[in-house]
């Protein structure tokens, strides 16, 4: 484990946002990336996305950040330098780092390019990167990783729409493709109008099903239905329209990350069907819903991210249906606010980070 | 609905054992049962086993008993009657019926021979019937059905050893199929190793199946492994077992309906696989699992017994394999001791009640 400063323990300087400490407020670093090795892309950051699981890192909400940490897993940027084996890049191109930087490669699950499930997989900053040095995320003027590692982005996309792409767009993206909830005309749930279910009703609009939102914010019709092109909305506290809607769905993807009742979802869906849990809570429901399972051969699943060859199909996939999210994008010095902003759900429906424009050097 | 007396609202008189309030104590009762019309069989009770629902039905521990209650839905037996239109049995046939003797016919399950999810299906006892009247089960002398729910039983099997197969036999072998857990190699995890659970390492071993019984009675070992050909065990209490086995299985099947952890279970499981409830208690689970299910993307599903196009695949099934359950054959007046030990698990591995013989008349 590297004993040096974050400064010193690679050969090519860089500057970026840290946190300090749990309070978890943000300030410029100057920290160091490796040089780039046969494999490698490095590439200007022009943008990165912010999501939910940046503000609980930076605060150690879930135990386990190292500080400084340079958040940020939703990167895209302009390739500046490939490595003599890299094919797929060339510099120049519009390039994509998303939720992984590494993993073992040799498990069944990167065998089967679901690295995103390997037991050693290593995520974009806050983890021990082969070499035994920290990983450092987007919240940076520079990024390099290896060529396995990043994504191709269609010159067509706007580059600061796609870059939530990267992990709100893949985490949607992944499960409706496994579980097969992607066939025209089906039903489809989709709990929670964040950024991952905003761009969710995009994605199976694209794929031609039927898509009701399911919220707790009445004021969220609207744009749900008008903007996004949902079908229908259900105010999840509204027991009538709930009742009135119960085994009416083929799949739910529920995005919602905090406590709430599993069991009205469920309820929902038809015998068969399946919900698919994106950002459950880790804390029991009030109430069993596995009758519920038996007696509807219901199935509840999860499903976390998805893995390169993947995510390079979604982007191609929100190319050819010109799907990005619907983002607000602010300047570096404006990242403290945004996350408290964030922290009130006061944002529709992603912050996306200038890099490219508003990073100065410290 | 009839205001008649069981015994005088249908034309034909028969006899069984009845529960007449929710002391659940059984004794005999005359009732009457309807004259076999054109599409039903009428046959010849020789074999009832008792399931778990039993006990707790004509105790009323879930609710909507109504009183007399003549319980039994693992029936098997001899054609003794059939009616003009019956083409699939003739007088003298084995044949038996399961947990169903009704659906609306014309749902989206009925259609695809999904019965058992019919909104409107009709279980064997305790239920109304098309007619208005009360389904009485096989604790009977005589018991008449339509050919639909009529399964006809394989002349090779013991009709003794069959019986239990209606029920417990279908709920295992149907989730094995439906949830893909069936392919010749993969490792399954069955937990608890009574009435459905030994059938399931049964029916899982003529799949081609590797067996590890989860069990908290130590004492079950050889029997899992010696007498029904399990693989492996595990004590569920044991925690070294239990972790030294994480992420081994490709599916599991929990036939447990006391209340008992989940957790413990989902590690269990590899990525991408599956716990399948049979049983599941109606209380929330002590932790909650659902981040398993993310970082896995790991499956909770259930299942409820099968349908009659199914029920009849998973016996011709067993004649093929000689797949029976493991019975202790009973006459019909100590079934209140049997239900008394079966509410202490004091039975390897189902109770049936020998009703041909010892069912006289009162």
């Amino acid at each position: 484990m590297a004993a040096k400063s974050p400064e010193e323990e690679h050969p090519v300087p860089t500057f970026g946002w840290a946190a300090r400490d749990s309070s978890g407020v943000l300030s410029p670093l100057k920290f160091s990336r490796r040089a780039t090795g046969e494999e490698d892309i490095r590439f200007k950051v022009l943008y990165c996305g912010i999501c939910h699981t940046d503000f609980h890192r930076i605060k150690d909400d879930w135990g386990g950040t190292k500080y400084p940490v340079v958040p940020g897993h939703e990167i895209v940027g302009v390739a500046a330098e490939v490595g003599s084996k890299v094919t797929k890049v060339k510099v120049g191109d519009k390039v994509a780092v998303g939720c992984y930087v590494g993993s073992c490669g040799s498990c069944d699950n990167c065998a089967n390019d679901l690295e995103n499930y390997c037991p050693e997989k290593i995520i974009t900053y806050n983890a021990t990167y082969h070499d035994g040095t920290r990983t450092c995320g987007g919240f940076s003027n520079e990024m390099v990783a290896t060529e396995h590692f990043v994504v191709r982005v269609p010159e067509k996309l706007p580059l600061a729409g796609c870059a939530p792409l990267f992990c709100a767009g893949i985490s949607v993206y992944s499960p409706l493709r496994y579980y097969g909830l992607d066939k025209p005309g089906m039903h489809l749930g989709i709990v929670g109008l964040g950024g991952l279910g905003h761009v969710g009703v995009k994605f199976a609009k694209a794929l031609g099903l039927k898509v009701t939102v399911i919220s707790t914010s009445p004021n969220k019709k609207d744009e749900a239905i008008t903007q996004f092109g949902a079908d229908s909305f259900l105010v999840s506290s509204d027991q009538e329209q709930m009742k009135g809607a119960m085994g009416t769905l083929d799949g739910i993807i529920d995005t919602v990350s905090a406590v709430h009742p599993i069991r009205p979802l469920v309820n929902l869906l038809k015998s068969h069907s399946k919900l698919i849990l994106l950002g459950a809570p880790n804390k029991p429901d009030e109430l069993s819903f596995f009758p519920l399972l038996i007696l509807g051969r219901k199935m509840v699943g999860g499903s976390a991210a998805g893995g390169l060859k993947e995510t390079q199909e979604m982007i191609d996939f929100a190319a050819k249906h010109n799907i990005t999210a619907d983002v607000e994008i602010i300047p570096m010095e404006y990242v403290n606010t945004a996350m408290d902003r964030l922290h009130k759900n006061d944002v529709r429906y992603r912050f996306v980070i200038d890099v490219g424009n508003t990073l100065a050097a410290p």
